[in-house]
């Protein structure tokens, strides 16, 4: 199956000039949608993974499922003042001004491996938020797994050291 | 297993005198996360469902791994100026003022059977926005199936006519 096919271009959004790469047609074609899974569980099957952390809100879509199917934990990374119990925070660098990420301060236990999960590499920045945030609450990132990587956008320059991979690279 | 066990009451969020059921420690535990989406699956099969739609964020964690596990499509439920193609929207009444939600207009086909799934039913007021939603895309509600139902909340009152069922009521 060629996960392209599934994949809408969008010409101007969020602004003019940008094509927006969306993924909506994958979700709602269960045959597209349940390739993807079974490949992200394959191919990212050589990352040690106790658990698999994504952040909202498209991440959930692949990570939630991932985490089901290969019967490990899931962990919500959220924007900030959305998680109930105490938090530990990154603030993290995007295309123009920061933004933030939280997770709960017990989410991650010290020395686990985790699989980071996300559903498009662009610029990274929000890839390397993930990262700093589960090295502060003392996880291991083992991988990151995308189902898109927009290499033109060169954003596995910000990752130097985490190893990643992707399903479809743009 | 009693989901209960996995819930964790935290006091004062998100405002005094409130206490809020947070979900991650069910999602953390690999048996408890697998248990709830197949109790999800067995309990919820006797709705008619050609896909799943499910609104940011909690939502997608429980409604994209029953989509996958159902081997049905998934339609993401989203807050207005996130999806990138033409949306249909709609308003609800929350607590204090009103809240708005959007879906794709081809996410849906006419006459589809849509089951939504949420993680918690409090006062009722997202989960009217989505069946509103999904009928004014032309879709058909089946039926409803949350995680937790807070019955105190009276929430069920809103959704007179549709079908819902819960995990665990509280």
């Amino acid at each position: 199956m060629n996960l392209r096919d599934h994949i809408r271009d969008v010409p101007n959004f969020p602004k003019e000039g940008i094509v927006y790469f969306d993924i909506t047609p994958l979700l709602a074609d269960p045959s597209a949608f349940q390739y993807t899974i079974d490949m992200m569980a394959e191919r990212f099957s050589d990352y040690k993974a106790d658990k698999i952390a994504a952040a909202e809100a498209r991440g959930f879509i692949f990570g939630a499922p991932l985490a089901y199917k290969l019967g490990i934990g899931f962990v919500p990374i959220r924007k900030p003042g959305k998680l109930p119990y105490k938090t530990v925070s990154v603030d993290y660098d995007l295309e123009y001004g920061t933004d933030s990420l939280s997770m709960h301060i017990d989410a991650v236990d010290k020395g686990e491996d985790i699989l980071l999960i996300d559903d498009v590499l662009a610029t990274g920045g929000t890839a390397e938020g993930m990262v700093k945030l589960v090295e502060k609450a003392g996880g291991n990132v083992s991988g990151i797994g995308f189902l898109v990587e927009l290499g033109f956008l060169k954003g596995r320059e910000k990752l130097a050291g985490v190893s990643t991979q992707n399903l479809l690279q743009l």
